[in-house]
């Protein structure tokens, strides 16, 4: 077994500036890639201002899609090629922080096409710095990039693994977030420690990070649960994201995952909700001593409880017969999901995932 | 607060070879520092077949003295500059692990000489694997080198923070050992996973590695007290040891351990059980809710019971009064472990740690 979490993580209050010393010590030009709202929650306003007082020049790219694509990376790539740039920062949820790992690799591998992010080979990109704004990819300590694929339908990570060089965690930048985005991304890293736990890729380095992180999320339900969401439930959402994101480095995720994409790309579900439907059925369907377990780090009596929470978290799954059909068809052919599982699964395994979740 | 582990570990049985394809390209010729005990475990062969294998030259420094000394690594450093090295390879203890990281730093600065031991500056070493074949330092995982200094009569860890690239950490090497080292450095990492968690630079990462550790310790003990070792135990207690490294990266040792270097100067105790007399001691002096949790996650329900596991284990401290006093009046000078202590230290408080060690 493997233990492997090169990235420095700072997690606090504040953290973009009182460790800018160091971060922006990475290169002399950095591109910015984020998304909207980054300018919103203040960390867009951190980064730039701890870049202006080290006089480290920039260019930002504030247009990241949801599910970023191959194309956007390559014409952000473009970009970042033309503005010389040899460090890249990523602000936000998942979308500009996996696509800012993908840029990274391809302004250092310039002379390669887009077909690279999909092929085998080597890995270095120019230095990460990551800055999450959302509680539930992980993304900043993961080497981990899931872009869209049109030509495929889907969303699917690249084969490179490309650590971030540095996280930097602040829960303030969960303040401006609407309520669903917290819960939808709670949610998400929820996801990310059962699937790692429930794995047969699970180590005890792995086990160790899951556990703590789901007794960490039990304390953060109350806040999901309520309107009233203060600072210190926001730090805990962070750290049990960034977390879960460690845990998913070592085990990886399994068929919720492998499901979500397909509810994300074909039905325009949001990455953590889509997510999020499945988990109750995944427990489920684990040996009752897993089961067990699991419920009681997270603080549900039973199943049933689990499946509520869910279900008052997320709403009802509301998808067509075929298309579950269509789903099912192609998470039995989605071996790299499959392979960690560590009970049999069948079409009717995963008819009951959702049948949980409707 | 920050974590920052940026060693690869593998943690398996036969790992020196089955991922010798990655460690040996970190350089063209070796530097192996151990001790004799190496040839006999096992390790130096694995180490050395490997090398031979990826036709990666080496030489050898197989003299390494317990509790190494500032001369002992500049003698070393000069062979390896002589012998044109570029990666060190630790094998044994903690002696051998700490000396590979000072012997890098002074080799790749081969102008400096001893005193940039002990200074500020840069930090930068040749690669190093440390292959550990006791189960107490967590050297393997940690960026700490602990030198004698004669002319302070005492041990120091100098400032310098090196991590090694890799850790392989294989519990087979355990068979050899003599039930008498494995008492003392599993005794040694109860105090590392204790001493991080007792701590104020403590923070949820350091817990969740520190917590998770006393927990696989508390099944470790059984064997420590018993004739019949497993593999399975020795799997155990080398991957709490690594655990333990994990948490004192990230929180570092306090009175414990400064109280262990003088025993270990001046009378000769071996680190582990000179570390290990204080834990009773360290732990009743704690609030009363820490306690609990850690007599609780180790498996003893009193600090009796704690005291007497230790007495078992390492039989009773024998120490003359003025040794005592020493001791205290050394230890109320050392700024660097009594900050970390989240309790008021007076010397009663310190005599207390001897008399439940006596």
């Amino acid at each position: 077994m493997k233990f492997h979490m090169p990235v420095k993580v700072y997690c606090e209050r504040d953290c973009v500036k009182t460790y800018s010393d160091e971060w922006t010590s990475l290169g002399h030009k950095a591109l910015i890639v984020t998304g909207r709202s980054s300018a919103k929650n203040g960390a867009l306003a951190d980064v730039t201002d701890s870049l202006n007082a080290h006089q480290i020049s920039y260019c930002i790219f504030d247009h990241t899609e949801e599910n970023p694509s191959i194309e956007m990376v390559m014409q952000v790539r473009d970009m970042g090629i033309r503005e010389n740039v040899d460090f890249v920062i990523g602000i936000g949820g998942g979308s500009p922080m996996d696509a800012a790992k993908a840029i990274a690799l391809m302004i250092y591998h310039k002379d390669k096409d887009a077909d690279y992010l999909y092929q085998q080979g080597d890995s270095t990109a120019l230095p990460i710095v990551e800055v999450p704004t959302t509680c539930g990819t992980g993304s900043e300590v993961t080497p981990i990039s899931v872009l869209t694929i049109h030509a495929k339908r889907t969303k699917s990570s690249i084969p490179h693994r490309i650590f971030p060089q540095y996280a930097l965690v602040d829960g303030k930048y969960l303040a401006s977030a609407p309520k669903k985005i917290l819960v939808n991304t709670s949610v998400d890293s929820l996801g990310h420690l059962i699937e790692s736990y429930i794995n047969l890729g699970a180590s005890p380095f792995s086990r160790m990070i899951s556990e703590y992180g789901m007794a960490l999320w039990k304390d953060v339900k109350p806040a999901l649960l309520s309107d009233h969401v203060t600072d210190e439930d926001r730090d805990r959402m962070m750290l049990t994201s960034t977390l879960a994101g460690m845990a998913i480095t070592h085990a990886g995720t399994t068929l919720p995952h492998g499901l979500s994409y397909f509810l994300t790309y074909e039905m325009h579900i949001p990455h953590g909700q889509a997510v999020g439907y499945f988990q109750p059925g995944y427990v489920a369907a684990a040996a009752p001593e897993t089961q067990a377990k699991v419920l009681e780090l997270i603080g549900c009596k039973d199943i049933a409880e689990f499946a509520n929470l869910i279900h008052t978290l997320l709403g009802p799954l509301e998808i067509a017969p075929d298309m579950v059909d269509t789903a099912i068809k192609g998470i039995m052919a989605n071996e790299r999901k499959l392979k960690p599982v560590p009970y049999e699964v069948t079409e009717e395994t995963l008819r009951k995932f959702f049948e949980m979740a409707m």
